[in-house]
């Protein structure tokens, strides 16, 4: 299966989330707004193309299906890239925590946008402030040691005992807070030694390096979910 | 099947997007921490019971499922309570519209609670006024109208062309929003015509009606994700 991908170019955001499984399986598939532009997706996000109409990007296009919503691409994508256990209750256990990360994705992006994703970054700066205080001292230890625990409840060394598309969003979740919270993430790292052993793992899998390494990972910057302004971030 | 409901007592909360499903099929099922108090979730929360841990409720056990986040759960309950179309490609796209619902629901909620989910709404309402100016003016009319095209290329009656859980999760936005914002509410309501009879038609559903007209149906009120206050609405 030859697979598109439809998402913003010059920011890896939510589609980052499907590139690294697309990436980590070797799987055939095109970034179309990245050879045609952004607009290529206009068609779609205004219901004038066939089949499900998205509400936003990213979403793929599988043969004649369109799937949107990045716990519902890589729902699909995971028996097919071999990126999920095979049993229906580890697929259910995999969405759960893949919707997890959701969560924690659209935290993290309202923390720079409390107000409005409209509006600039400056326009909400004091609220800003008082969101990210919030996130640092309780959001993240929260979410974050609720994967630690359960990374250890598996075994260690995998989210679902096993590689699969959980892990690498889980990495990308840890690269941006990286970027993001750097002193933050200094001082919660040694209380995360499981999830920091996944961080570098999934780095180093031969795939990932690969794509980590080309022109085709965006670096991080300050368009994306992950945004390093040096107010927000506190040891 | 015997189903067991955790969700927090005293609102309607996520809760109640599971509770809708359950209802309408008839399903037998129950309300855990009605019968036994919040209490009895905690072990699930912290890890101490067997099977996946949820990060938070509502949380569904099924034999020796354990299965969290409302999308997962109304994804796994859709076939056993024949709530969705039966082939993949359907299945998908609910999950996609009620992943999109989801994203509503959040953005509801953090309407009260820009700020910090653990901080009282009176700690944060100058924020709350701001980001509900957005709400209202922006987020609202662009997932309504969205919602709307889906139903009118849907055919009108049902967003997947069938009787499904996703109508089920639209009427319970609907209704909540209409609690939450009267005025508003009031006036996108002639722009959304499909949805309104959307709304009417699940709320006559005989054993929704039935559900609605019970105690079982906690009322909306200030605690739950949609709350009125009215400084927070405008027309």
């Amino acid at each position: 299966m030859h697979y598109q991908l439809y998402y913003w170019t010059g920011i890896q955001g939510r589609g980052e989330f499907v590139r690294l499984a697309l990436e980590d399986a070797g799987a055939d598939y095109t970034e179309v707004a990245r050879v045609e532009g952004d607009a290529v997706m206009y068609a779609f996000l205004e219901g004038s193309k066939e089949g499900p109409r998205p509400f936003a990007p990213p979403f793929l296009k599988a043969g004649r299906l369109v799937i949107a919503q990045v716990a519902n691409i890589l729902h699909y994508l995971g028996p097919r890239l071999a990126l999920v256990p095979e049993t229906e209750s580890r697929r259910l256990q995999a969405l759960q925590l893949q919707l997890t990360i959701t969560d924690l994705v659209a935290e993290v992006h309202d923390t720079h946008h409390p107000i409005a994703s409209s509006r600039y970054y400056e326009d909400q700066r004091p609220e800003a402030a008082r969101r990210a205080e919030d996130l640092r001292s309780n959001r993240l230890p929260k979410f974050l040691g609720y994967f630690e625990d359960v990374l250890e409840q598996g075994g260690g060394r995998h989210l679902l005992r096993q590689h699969s598309y959980v892990d690498l969003s889980l990495f990308q979740v840890l690269s941006g807070l990286d970027y993001m919270f750097p002193k933050r993430m200094s001082t919660l790292a040694p209380t995360l030694p499981l999830l920091q052993g996944l961080k570098g793992r999934v780095a180093q899998r031969p795939n990932i390096a690969t794509y980590l390494a080309s022109e085709r990972r965006v670096a991080f910057n300050t368009n994306g979910i992950f945004r390093h302004y040096p107010e927000l971030d506190a040891a």
